[in-house]
């Protein structure tokens, strides 16, 4: 055995002492936790073999480390997110968010699966293979960010200027999914985004149903006009001029999609748990998640919503609104044209304002590259089937940043599995994933230094 | 000068005594403020020499006090409440919402003029009238409740068991406003209500919208798109059968609503305080809010509505909405009518549940009696200005209580002004206003022993 395959109960124990750091992003109040999560990332791949520091800069830190120790080898970049999403609703959870608990072969914890499992798995491929033969078979750095889920951009900002250190002829990604337990997978698209938030106001202060009732907006009432004037009730966007660089997957791709293991009634029930599929009805339901766009609203909050009952009329309303963006359109021109559907649609008596909080453009990578078929190799050998390729309906700008300022692809090998409940309560990782993580990139190292 | 002029500074006091109390009634931890308050107006009613208790029930106590000596002669009963709303959004206020301060002619607080302020009054009318002679020209029954804001049905409950102490020959409640500063004002018209929560489900749990936008319903998309089939962009409610029982005002009382001194503009930038006003543009504004039912969403709530970017589809989201009612509607069918325009409005992939929390019937007096004459008369001779008559957009579901279970009309004499906030920050009620409204109850009285 070697020592990966012998340590794999202390490789568990510190996956769950790196998730029970709350290093969410999203909120300033667990800033010190993000710098834990950060050091905790550093130290463990100092421990391991590798130089490693933390890169200081506007945003949070990113986790810097390197083992250069096969000259004329391939260099492999690897990159995740130590940052979390926020756990709430938090009386969901069966178990608390960031007291990570094995039930069956899974592990329950916020980032159990997006992206701190995945993250560690490939630190642990690399302490793996170091301890085993004391050195690895190609080069390796990793860029390890945390501001994943708050959409940050310093690490883009950082990559896009090009530091010579970053130089590497690939990226391993692993914030994916696996499109069913033990069908290996890359992932070949992602979805770009645009976020932000709609505000609405009616006039200076809330007001009394009963005295202005009649005669003045309503601002919730206004942001659902403008919802209801940006999307119909078949899940097509009104946005003049959305759809116009949206490119159709090619007719290869629709059929390996349709040769896949997927079945509408198992993924409504099992995985999004809910009374009914929606959505375009010209349309697959794989398609309508990986190859169009969309528009959501994520939350919405105005007037009384407190106990009881309070006629208030609100003078002001809020709503979190997304597009996701599918190849070749462009975050820039989707924010201006949904800028301009919203001034369209806003009703009378009401301003609205779209204040844009982050973007990033779609990515599609093409799959016949020797890192991906050597990829796609290894981790058949671990899963003992043939490996997939699918897109994915997120997003992870950084893809397009690494093709763009580095000339490099990326390898999309994600282990998640589809009922992970990312972003949701009980978030969780497949046990037996993390270490077949582990074993597939050991492979894959295997294969790239031969 | 009398008593309740010479005492014009402590009655002051002791309203500031009364607004200390916060006695919220929609918040259950405020339970023991709201039994503070009600013994509050029972000891004060005892201090100026009538008899007062508290009578228990199911709800918050109802305080009913009396002083049946001048037999012979009319008695009336006073109705107010002695609870109020939530002060929430805190951070528009200029004084704490508890802390009633004097700024100007005014003081501000939650209550000032709904309805502490005005209660107060009456209170200080008998007192002041008890200690400047020993007696009063009339017999007075207090019945004060702390639900009104709540919506709490236990009053009505309580005076349709028709208590045999309750019997009067009018009331008078003021809990009004007057048209404009200067001009006394009697109110023969309110809206009714049906107030409830619209409670939307799409699945179990959040959901990711990277992995599952574009596949699932999104519950605060469904609640914008039942929203906008309640209501078009012009207010007019769509629901079917709505308008069928509505009552057009009468030719002279439209007459007389186009002799009031009412300025569109000035409503708009004191009063409502809104960039424009909206609604049904064939109606008049007064007819907007005094004839026309309305349908307003008073508050919403999904999703993450945090700091920053959760890209979550929620599983489930709830909107508070009620509807004004004009005579004829009834709430119960109104009710129903509802239900059915959110059933056949309700997109695909959701559950839609209207959770019915309360409901009042209009109510339309007639202004040729006797109480409502002579209260006319003797707000004139304290305001120096004809007595107008007009509606409210507001509803006061006691005065049809009174009519149906005492058989007696109500005197609509508020002391109230327009701009005086009521259920909104920055609650005030204008001094000489407290202060006239003593004078006037007096005067009134003297007229009605005579």
């Amino acid at each position: 055995m070697n020592y990966y395959q012998q340590h794999q109960s202390e490789f568990l124990e510190g996956l769950k002492t790196f998730l029970r750091i709350p290093s969410i992003s999203t909120l300033t109040e667990n800033k010190p936790d993000i710098r834990r999560a950060a050091e905790f990332v550093r130290d463990d791949l100092k421990a391991a073999g590798l130089s490693a520091e933390l890169i200081e800069g506007e945003g949070n830190p990113l986790v810097y480390g390197e083992w250069l120790g096969a000259p004329g080898k391939p260099t492999i970049l690897f990159y995740g997110h130590y940052d979390v999403q926020p756990p709430d609703p938090l009386d969901e959870w069966k178990s608390e968010p960031f007291d990570p608990t094995v039930r069956g072969s899974d592990i329950f914890a916020r980032g159990a699966a997006d992206d701190k499992g995945q993250v560690y798995l490939q630190m642990k491929a690399v302490e793996g293979l170091l301890k085993t033969t004391g050195r690895l078979p190609v080069n390796v750095k990793f860029l390890i960010e945390g501001e994943e889920e708050t959409g940050g951009e310093h690490i883009e900002e950082y990559v896009l200027s090009k530091p010579p250190h970053l130089k590497a002829d690939a990226a391993i990604i692993c914030d994916t999914e696996m499109f069913a337990p033990e069908l290996p997978t890359i992932c070949t698209g992602l979805r770009g985004m645009v976020y932000g938030e709609l505000h609405v106001r009616v006039g200076e202060q809330d007001m009394h149903s009963g005295v202005f009732g009649g005669t003045v907006a309503n601002p919730i009432m206004a942001i659902a006009e403008i919802l209801t004037a940006l999307k119909d009730r078949d899940g097509h966007i009104l946005i003049p001029g959305f759809y116009d660089r949206v490119q159709e997957p090619s007719a290869a791709e629709q059929r390996a999609w349709k040769q896949l293991p997927f079945k509408a009634e198992s993924f409504r029930q099992n995985e999004a748990r809910v009374l009914e599929l929606t959505g375009e009805p010209e349309q697959g339901i794989l398609e309508r998640t990986w190859s169009r766009p969309t528009l959501e609203v994520h939350g919405i909050r105005g007037g009384f919503t407190g106990e009881g009952a309070k006629t208030v009329i609100p003078a002001q309303a809020l709503a979190k609104i997304s597009m996701r963006l599918v190849a070749d359109q462009q975050p820039d021109e989707a924010l201006e044209q949904l800028r301009g559907a919203i001034e369209k649609a806003r009703p009378k008596g009401v301003k609205a304002e779209f204040k844009f909080l982050h973007g990033a453009a779609p990515s599609l990578v093409d799959p016949d590259n020797e890192y991906i078929r050597r990829c796609a190799k290894a981790m058949e050998e671990v899963f003992g089937h043939e490996t997939v390729y699918i897109r994915s309906g997120g997003s992870i700008p950084i893809v397009g940043v690494f093709q763009q300022a580095l000339g490099i692809p990326s390898v999309l090998a994600g282990f998640g599995l589809p009922d992970d409940n990312l972003h949701a309560p009980n978030e969780k990782f497949h046990i037996p994933n993390f270490y077949r993580g582990i074993e597939a990139i050991i492979l894959f190292f295997g294969r790239l230094g031969a």
